[in-house]
């Protein structure tokens, strides 16, 4: 069977999101809208900023008044004042931020003037016409459209929403994920620890991060190697955007899980060249999406990750889901070209990317190490110094 | 006065910040853990992985019976059993993750084996010692310090610790911040806009940011451009770690905040060679450390994305401060060199840099349309094409 490359797969599973994007929607309070996705476009309702103002501490004035002589001072404007209309011949002592008078319409910084005895203003230095002026409407105008639907409404852009005077607006429901672990030797932090069984680390991994997309965790539990159990499970799991599980997805007599979907569901996708990760399969069991990952940490984030994680973030309607890539100098040499797309635990130290020594998919101590992935492509071999692609993990976490 | 270089500026503040570590330490529970700093290095309580396994499905055998002869199978070990010692001359079906029963010490991958008529396991390819398995300990070894003191605990960390068998340990309290606006100008949204007021953006912006540093935010609200209202807030301010607000810290006559501080105050740095940013405001006020980041929203991005986060984060004693940046070819030109060191709002376009039309320091929408920031050196000209350092938004909201 031929393996499925990352791009295909990638692009398989986003039209699959797309078909079944997840339409409910829902109105909540700016405050609590932090990481939750933009339903609809936001329209500014008022000119930002609402009124032409003052980009410097310094004098308005009307730029057809300057003739050379001095001009008295006819009011002073602080931010949040009201001024009066510029009098003609004169300037307004004006600070950041404040409302440019009626008649006004440069600004010149309070460096440029000499304050005469008298109280009047001199201008030392050419003043173009609108300098210093920050136009009504500059940022926005009322009915442009300032956030698209299907951003990602991060600190900045509830910034952008308070700025608008907006307290609350519509969105996209959150994914409901039922996340599951198989395997008959997992075991919870906190139990006793019998001979032949390890602790759980994905559940916890998986679920952490899943919150931080936005997404609603259904804890479905730690399920036996036991067919029967997990079609009991998988069965019960019928109101849920996603079921998201790990391990059981290989080619061994104990990965049930994939077996139930290869003969219970429909399977979508199935072997993929990546590794770590090469038995990632997708489907949908009884008509409800399932992605299964393989077991071993490394190969639950890469993944995830890689996979997972932007189909996620598309069934909620974002447009933008892969993560950023960087061009990096390699630390280090890849003689031996892969069949598999390759992603390797590095860190950037003096500027080149580093590797973890065991790069072994069962140690997730590399991915606390690292500082991101380098991709290596399929079939390509090169040498220290070339440069390969980096992706942070910053960019595949928030 | 001699503007201070950024790096200046940062090494000031890492090194108050470091004889300022936040000291207190509380236990919580793993659960509870995202986002916390780790206090005390976390030592492995027991090897990872407990016990020896194998790395595939496939046949355990102890490499010296190998004789070209086929092997019988004495045992089947799925993960999560405890398999008997191995039978010699005999080989255990095994599948990944599965302990290595006592005495095997090799497995070879069911793909390059046949199983004879009489069950017995013909060895296809040559076998290496010791491959595909996972050897007790190769992660970590019990007493290893797995994460150290200081670390940021993400769903990777937290992953790790569960796979530890840990469940709960002690963290960094979280930093104290106290959040402050000044402004006459300044109305919350869901309140009435009268003639030269605008809507506060920097309180919602940063509260989210903080929030998602791991801070307790107080909110110390929102103050008008009054000496003695802003001495009686900050009077009031006496048990917080740290008292950042927006605005005030220009040189107009109403920028009390900054007159208050270099007044009563201790200033410890202002005028950074910075663009936007340049009134950055550092200092103590009554023994209570205080940075006034300047007003404009894109100003305020710049200086606490920069500044203030590595300041607060090495403030819980976390090592790793600074954001990762990344050569990336500018798609525009950079024909004027300036005096300060230039954040420019970018996005990656066709793998090139471009910005946002509208680079004034008045405008949020900028942020939310870009993707990161482009660093313009001080005293720096190029070329469109020419490599530019970019530092991606994640980096700096994460």
């Amino acid at each position: 069977m031929e393996l499925l490359p990352v791009e295909e797969a990638l692009a398989l599973l986003l039209k699959q999101a797309d078909a079944e994007s997840i339409r409910e929607h829902e109105t909540v309070a700016a405050s609590a809208a932090l990481g939750r996705v933009l339903a609809e476009t936001l329209v500014a309702g008022l000119d930002l900023p609402p009124w032409p103002n003052s980009a410097m501490d310094g004098y308005a004035i009307r730029h057809a008044d300057l003739s050379g002589e001095p001009l008295s001072v006819s009011q002073k404007v602080f931010a949040g004042m009201q001024p009066v209309e510029l009098m003609p011949g004169t300037c307004a002592r004006i600070f950041t931020g404040a409302p440019l008078p009626d008649g006004a319409d440069t600004v010149e910084m309070q460096e440029n003037v000499r304050v005469l005895d008298d109280g009047r203003v001199s201008f030392l230095a050419p003043v173009r016409f609108g300098q210093n002026v920050r136009p009504q409407g500059g940022e926005a105008r009322r009915g442009d459209s300032v956030l698209e639907a299907g951003v990602r409404l991060g600190p900045v852009e509830l910034g952008l929403v308070a700025s608008l005077g907006v307290t609350e607006f519509k969105v996209v429901r959150k994914a409901r994920v039922a996340l599951l672990s198989t395997g008959d030797e997992l075991v919870e932090a906190g139990q006793a620890l019998a001979p032949g069984q390890i602790y759980n680390s994905n559940r916890v991994l998986l679920r952490h991060w899943l919150e931080r997309l936005g997404c609603e965790v259904i804890d479905a539990g730690v399920l036996p190697d036991d067919r029967q159990k997990i079609c009991d499970c998988l069965d019960s799991l019928d109101d849920v955007d996603l079921i998201l599980s790990t391990g059981g997805v290989s080619v061994g007599e104990a990965d049930f899980l994939g077996q139930v979907l290869r003969e219970e569901g429909q399977l979508t996708l199935w072997k993929l060249a990546i590794k770590p990760g090469k038995p990632l399969t997708c489907g949908y069991y009884r008509g409800v999406p399932l992605i299964g990952l393989p077991g071993n940490p490394t190969s639950t984030l890469v993944t995830f990750g890689l996979l997972g994680r932007p189909y996620l973030l598309r069934r909620m309607g974002i447009a933008e889901v892969e993560p950023l890539g960087f061009a990096v100098a390699a630390g280090f040499a890849w003689p031996k070209p892969g069949k598999r797309r390759e992603y390797l635990r590095a860190r950037l130290e003096q500027g080149k990317a580093q590797l973890y020594a065991n790069q072994s998919s069962s140690v997730l101590r590399s991915v606390a190490w690292a500082q991101g992935l380098v991709v290596v492509p399929e079939h390509a071999r090169f040498d220290e110094g070339e440069l390969v692609r980096f992706i942070p993990f910053s960019e595949l976490f928030g």
